[in-house]
């Protein structure tokens, strides 16, 4: 294992240090937690908060600010924040008008955010959550029940982060999640494993010609290991197990994020993107949006995952586009 | 090698497509040509235009916009751009103000970029042009004679960007970036080589403990290779030679630019941001300006440079921070 990092305890510790160093304008560290908050006044709307386990940056700390997340709570790698750590910043976060939490499906998350909550509400500060989970991979993992919470978790802090900009209620918020969580569908594949600064090793090994279709963000297996086949048929095989996954119809709209494990160039990612628009082109999908980068990240994996969100109301797409003040949306 | 393309030969022409095809709102493609030039309307101002060989993305396409560039020619991977194709983005950006070039120190960009300037002058187009050598590590390399053009380039192209927007002419920004390049120096390291995709194997090769410091950005020999150090090290290694290149005295301010090379995580981007600010916060330097996440990248190479602009005009700072609209800034 080749890092930059000194003690491998203090990894998340010292990211954070530094993020606050170098984004200070936007961000803050609350005094003796792992929680990342917004400098943005407070204004007494919902403050939208998301978090877990550390290794998936930009995620969620990236996307703290004006019009996306009062709050990101950061765990130790790969594993999830304790629920005093997240009611920490629900109490934080709370501008009077209740709290948001976006979670990913994974089993610890789900616990303890839910745990955080009921303290939250024994405080009387009103809570309410969703839990994302978009990733059609495969169902059940190592970690989780059902499907896991992958990228397409980011498009849902930039429309729910908008919503509570504009003022909407914690009741408002809710009902938009649960409409919206459905119609945000992900699949992913890596080239390599990711290794944790305290494991050392990588997650799962692939031989030099080897990738691995629907693999999860902490190396979760997916459905199919095979040799590595042309971007174009990468393509293919994530493009058309998504569309086939969703109601389709002629006059539908659709937002697309293309999204970097962390190891992967943008060049690769780019190269993905033709051949994902000539997929589309061919199925005459509308896409109205479109993001790449590295937004969900695990650690230095190489691969990609695509995300499409299918824009039922239009207001999504304007919540997308809406200007925001945030480290790396 | 594992990568995500189709054919290696068109990787270039196919990550064109596809950054065009994600963010038509900023860029277009010149027909024919690896040309990305800016969808913003001309308004009769100096157009800035960088470029070089590929695999340094989001250099340079990825700053073309509204503020920084007007144009970016796309080499080969790792190879220069042709004159022929330089010479078809000066008469493209041209607004009638005159075109100015960034131009990278490396031989071929240097031969390529001046002789299109020449062609465009014998067709009455004004031209000037910068050369940016930033890179402290060593004098004369591979590609170079002279110190090596890297990571602090992109604050070049930020800040003459910002002043052709301000309606500058063609003489000053000449001025402004003669004296702005040798306030910017850059020194970088890497844990891996990179590997291009019609190469297929990495220009370099180290073992799982060692690192090089001051590596180029396409695999060019560095000063030192050894065993893999803590970060608090590295950015003393980095960090020392930085200031002391620099003529310093207790006021003055500088901006920072951390640069991921492709493959290094964020985690540790910011690990060392945290260590680098130390060490600078112990030195007494004043930093008004800080930037983090892969900007001028080698592929898919794990390591990063440490980039110091000295703020010697406080209108850099204001240019740094000035608003603009590209892809990756």
């Amino acid at each position: 294992m080749k890092k930059i990092m000194n003690d491998p305890t203090h990894v998340v510790d010292e990211m954070l240090k530094g993020m606050v160093y170098c984004h200070s304008d936007l961000i803050k560290r609350i005094d003796g937690f792992e929680i990342i908050q917004r400098t943005a006044d407070k204004t007494g709307k919902v403050a939208i908060i998301s978090g877990g386990g550390s290794g998936h940056e930009p995620s969620h700390a990236g996307f703290v600010g004006k019009g996306m997340l009062s709050a990101a709570v950061c765990g130790p790698v790969f594993t999830s924040p304790t629920p005093d750590q997240i009611l920490e910043a629900i109490k934080s976060a709370d501008e009077g008008a209740g709290v948001f939490l976006v979670i990913k499906n994974y089993s610890g998350d789900v616990m303890n955010f839910e745990m955080a909550q009921e303290m939250a509400e024994m405080e009387d500060i009103q809570v309410a959550s969703v839990i994302v989970d978009d990733d059609i991979a495969v169902e059940d993992s190592l970690y989780t029940q059902g499907k896991r919470g992958v990228a397409g978790t980011v498009l849902v802090h930039k429309i729910l982060g908008n919503a509570a900009e504009n003022g909407k209620s914690l009741t408002e918020i809710k009902e938009l999640a649960e409409e919206l969580v459905p119609n945000i569908k992900t699949i992913g594949l890596a080239l390599t494993g990711a290794t944790t600064p305290e494991g050392g090793r990588p997650s799962f090994t692939l031989n030099e010609e080897q990738i691995e279709y629907g693999v999860g963000i902490h190396g979760e297996p997916g459905y199919r290991t095979e040799k590595l086949q042309p971007s174009k048929d990468l393509a293919i095989e994530l493009g058309e197990k998504l569309l086939a996954d969703f109601d389709s119809n002629s006059d539908d709209k659709y937002g697309l994020l293309i999204n970097g494990m962390g190891g992967t160039p943008l060049m690769e990612l780019y190269v993905f993107a033709n051949d994902v628009a000539e997929l589309l082109s061919e199925r005459g999908i509308t896409v109205d949006f479109h993001k790449v980068g590295n937004y969900m990240t695990s650690i230095e994996m190489q691969g990609l995952s695509l995300t499409l969100i299918k824009l039922s109301d239009s207001n999504w797409l304007d919540a997308l586009n809406a200007p925001t003040e945030t480290i790396a949306w």
